[in-house]
């Protein structure tokens, strides 16, 4: 039986998987690289976090991350003409992917005995260290670190996780609202334009 | 005893080595920079894969590798002038070498109990990840996404050995088919100029 | 009570997460960005080393370099204007980090058992690795691969922390040596503007 998370999972896995073929287009990758380039975006992150944790990457024990990746190919191949105007449901699938990947990375490290700044690492770098690989791998600067606010939503969102545990909230409860959290920073700093200020160059 | 699996290891590592010292050279590395650049190419494949099988790094266990990427040093140094005239023989041992990894990737994954998906991956890995990481390294955009069937071979010489093994062939057939595979699979795709399709740009 | 290794590793780390910042802000980061770019430079190469030797990275079970590196972006933000003035300075504290992670990272591999050549790559590793990832993520080519003497260095003390152990003497002698040598062969290497020699293009 399928869950609820594993559909989240799904999606974010697609819309990440997405972002990176999309941008390899761009790069005029060949359909391989780009297929490379989408799984790298997609579970970099999480193979990042998994190899850190010293256990074995999700990847390599469901095959659903290299299927989806696959679909998202055929999928970018298929519509490529009508994806521009998809671009803010692409924008809703990728912020889910974001809460969800940041929820799932501080709940791993949390099991497995780390103290919560290893958690909040963790659970950002799951969100947000795909996008960094694949745009190390296209050869630009990655654009987590100059745009507005999207590795920073992941850790306020790890921040308020935190919070609740601290509050003694239900695990679930917790996961909702760190998720949620991650989703409204994202979405509402995209809205008002909200950004971190810019380090003045010497 | 020398075996003939560590000659072709070797061989594999000193055309690997040589081609990224000798992009190195193209950037203006200092010696030690194309050093790096030289090891780097030739053992960061196996090095991805055994981080993520969580096994030691072979090149940890064995200097062989270390001693290899210097004698590739010393021999661009010495004949830098003659090299461009061995393009050919360089195609060969590169592409022997990529066969080779291939094989020793895939092998040592089923032999660690992972599925055969995860085979294919780590076997590609090991061919084609060096290459990448010399690319990240000296600041381009990777040739393996853009240019000719190159990681592809890999994936096909993986599938021909999942195939073997499906049919029960005896391992040394199985690895034997996989590495003569990878190695037509990239001649041939160079010799007729077989290119995967480009992705269209939006 | 804080021991004098723990002021040089808190210096070391001060000064490499500055490097990072500093660079961060030439190309217009956010304070995010560059706190993570500061962050990656200075525990960026004891991560690959503990990655590579299968134990848990430093900074997380010790959040010192965390709020290290909050306290170096703070710095930079409060201070910019008077940086420039203080270049010397950065320097003896870069290459005090630098001289302090080669004896940390060699003396590291030697006591989980790894050989003498591994524990040479691991110190120059964990010195030098941090400033590479730097500037693959400001996508530069790795400075440490054309400028003076730098990662050779470190080399160079691993070499001799090497020899110390032949000829038998105690470790704090020979981690004193290894440091002090890293410190001089940098520093005077700038001095005198000793390079290695540039690998002639073809």
């Amino acid at each position: 039986m399928i869950t609820f998370v594993q559909v989240l999972d799904f999606i974010g896995t697609f819309a990440f998987a997405i972002s990176g073929i999309r941008l390899a287009s761009a790069k005029r990758f060949d359909w391989f690289g780009a297929y490379v380039v989408g799984f790298v975006t997609a579970i970099g992150g999480g193979t990042m976090r998994d190899v850190l944790l010293d256990v074995t990457p999700v990847w390599m024990t469901d095959p659903m991350y290299l299927l989806c990746t696959a679909f998202s190919l055929f999928w970018v191949i298929a519509f490529s003409k009508y994806l521009i105007h998809l671009n803010n449901t692409f924008f809703i699938f990728d912020t889910i992917g974001l809460a969800l990947f940041t929820v799932v990375g501080f709940e791993k490290a949390i099991t497995l005995g780390h103290p919560f700044w290893v958690a909040i690492i963790m659970g950002s770098m799951t969100g947000a260290a795909g996008g960094m690989l694949r745009d190390v791998f296209i050869n630009e600067v990655p654009l987590i670190f100059r745009k507005e606010i999207y590795a920073m939503a992941c850790v306020i969102g790890g921040l308020s996780y935190w919070i609740c545990m601290l509050m003694e909230l239900e695990a679930y409860q917790c996961q909702i609202i760190c998720g949620v959290v991650v989703f409204l920073a994202r979405t509402l700093s995209v809205k008002y334009n909200i950004c971190l200020p810019v380090l003045k160059g010497e």
